[in-house]
């Protein structure tokens, strides 16, 4: 069997951990498994080059930031490489150039387009554990490039397509996917299963356990992951197209505080006007998420968005110089509002999720400012003070936490 | 005009060195000249690398601590180009694997075989201030490898004379070559130019300012080097084939610490035996320096030699169990010794030197434990408190200090 694994920047921070990570490499090494590691860099090593940067340049150009912090992640696998050597394992460290991780040409950002899995697959016939860089890859120009936030677990899914992996273990500091934030939700029960499709908009929700791009990858090339805690032997969630039980009704509540609402008021109705808007908002690389437009009076209507709190200034300064162009009268902004979601694949056959959903806000005395729904997801803006409590009562009322 | 600029670890150890440093890179590029640049990591990141290092590994392969180590001169060339960026000028860093540094299979001491000078070559078209990691190569399995002692001044030259640069320029923290150790001698007098043959001998004697195969390598590639600080504007040291004023009869003096000498008494003179004790020894990687034999009584000998005082130990302990191979009765050992040689082109073609060094010694009152010369040098061994006594008389009598 050949096992990728990933283990992020906090399980190779101290000596202590690296040996633990790699015990944890040996498990499946010493049962025969062939293993390929993908590791982040440790994370005082980027804070460290952070500051450094900080010091000499405030706008550094990507390229030779990439330069810079992909050296992290070759230290983490030469490190772990020298672990597993002194417990007597044979391993065998690569950085993106051996490996020949192709990317796009985007610095800082960049897309995985082919791995050459020529090196790897010689090493492991030596018997070889080997470690990978994660986050990294190399462009067209033969330049070092990062792949941007989760850039790891990018790595690891894709290297498990390439070499046709029979699993991908993706470690962390949790241990799997729950159905909501154990630390609002007391009682939130772990989920042995989960589709990509609900791990993509639980992920999108602000639970943090896999970046979207690798669960984009893992559904794309049919890689079976599995999201476990470096620290302990749980078994984990399996992240999976069709989930052996019955679609869930509701797999999972999420609460995402980054949010800030902007209304625009008395826009003019005429076609083109709210393409006009959001064009002004993606030029201007600002993404809106849930939009809801209502028909006002005498002709004129009200568009009212959401944006990340980080662009809400931004997303301002632009309406107020473009209000005449856009035609409309006025603006109103509130930076106090949270999303909170609910996320099922069987919700799509049944109608009385959202109604469920409703009940259980209207029981806590909770408003509802606005509503968003996909095919497996329901969303709704309340007040950022009411998120928390929003949680725990749709958690209750869906009775997620007895299983 | 093309020039090759190096920088050691403590040139760009914080940043206002970074600074000072990327000033002196752009002196020459405003001058309108292309500039390649190389620089060693910064010495806090190698210690730091080396700490966690020792936490996990005792016996660490050589692989891998090149795959560790060359991660920070990676940091340094990035960190350089992003501060001649903040600067406004344009520049870019390269790693081996860009420039296509090719070297020798050995971990931890290859050595440079071929340099590709394409990509450097397409950067300076670019106007690109050229920014190469020192000390580190790839071999043919495509690993990385280190160069070790002094990797980034060999660096240097051979970019240097595979781009057919003009100038070769070794920036260190003192500003060229001394007539003697300006620390042991007050007078002792920067040279203005010193022979390959000059420094080579120098080097090897503790003068540590450039380490013996960059030298060897400029030498064959007729790379003219020049020494000088990176903290003052000094002209510095010019090395080169043939100084331009008459061959000096003494070019400096200088004192090596680390010796130790041992005496194998009593050998049967028979031939074959001086043999099997070097032979012994080089088999065990102890190198041997000065050789002394002396016929003693009955049809025996006693061969004197040094080694490095790291040696010690280990050369003893071989002696020990082998004197009955060896035929020899018994073996003494001293290591409050030091040897202290004057060096100069100039000396082949005068017989005076050696009576004129030795006049010094006598009227210092320093007694001579053995003598070595060769074309260029003298060597003696002395008592390791006397060295630097011998130094400043040495000097004085030759008087280097007064020109």
């Amino acid at each position: 069997m050949l096992v990728v694994k990933k283990f992020g920047g906090s399980s190779v921070a101290n000596k202590d951990r690296v040996f633990n990570v790699a015990n944890r490499i040996l498990e499946d090494y010493k049962a025969g498994h062939q293993v390929v590691v993908v590791l982040s860099a440790q994370g005082d090593t980027t804070d460290e080059l952070l500051a450094k940067v900080a010091e000499i340049n405030d706008n550094p150009s990507k390229r030779e930031m990439d330069m810079l912090l992909a050296t992290g992640e070759q230290q983490s696998v030469a490190l772990m490489a020298l672990a597993l050597q002194a417990l007597g394992y044979p391993a065998v460290s690569l950085n993106a150039f051996q490996v020949a991780m192709n990317t796009s040409r985007t610095y800082g950002n960049a897309r995985l387009k082919e791995i050459n899995k020529d090196r790897i697959e010689m090493e492991l016939e030596r018997k070889n554990i080997v470690l990978v860089t994660g986050f990294q890859g190399i462009n067209r120009y033969e330049d070092v490039t990062t792949l941007g936030r989760g850039g790891s677990d990018t790595t690891a899914v894709a290297l498990a397509a390439a070499l046709n992996a029979d699993k991908c273990e993706i470690y962390t500091d949790v241990d799997g996917v729950y159905t909501a934030d154990p630390r609002i939700v007391k009682d939130a029960h772990k989920l042995e299963e989960i589709t990509y499709d609900e791990m993509l908009e639980l992920a999108s929700l602000g639970a943090k356990v896999l970046h979207n791009r690798s669960v984009e990858l893992a559904k794309k090339y049919n890689v079976e992951l599995v999201v476990r805690s470096s620290l302990t032997q749980a078994e984990g969630t399996i992240v999976k197209e069709e989930c052996k039980m019955e679609k869930m009704l509701v797999s999972g509540v999420a609460a995402d505080k980054d949010v800030a609402r902007i209304a625009v008021i008395g826009i003019q109705d005429r076609p083109g006007k709210a393409f006009d808007l959001f064009s002004l908002l993606s030029k201007n690389n600002i993404s809106v998420d849930i939009i809801l437009q209502s028909i006002g009076r005498d002709g004129t209507k009200d568009i009212t968005f959401t944006v990340a709190k980080g662009d809400l200034q931004d997303a301002i300064k632009l309406i107020e110089s473009n209000l005449e162009h856009l035609e409309a009268s006025s603006f109103l902004f509130d930076d106090n509002v949270a999303k909170v979601s609910v996320v099922g694949a069987g919700m799509a056959s049944n109608a009385g999720v959202a109604t469920k959903m409703f009940e259980a806000l209207y029981d806590a005395d909770i408003n509802i400012h606005m509503i968003s729904t996909s095919e497996i997801k329901i969303s709704v803006l309340v007040s950022e003070k009411d998120a928390d409590d929003a949680v725990v009562a749709i958690h209750d009322h869906f009775k997620l936490g007895v299983r």
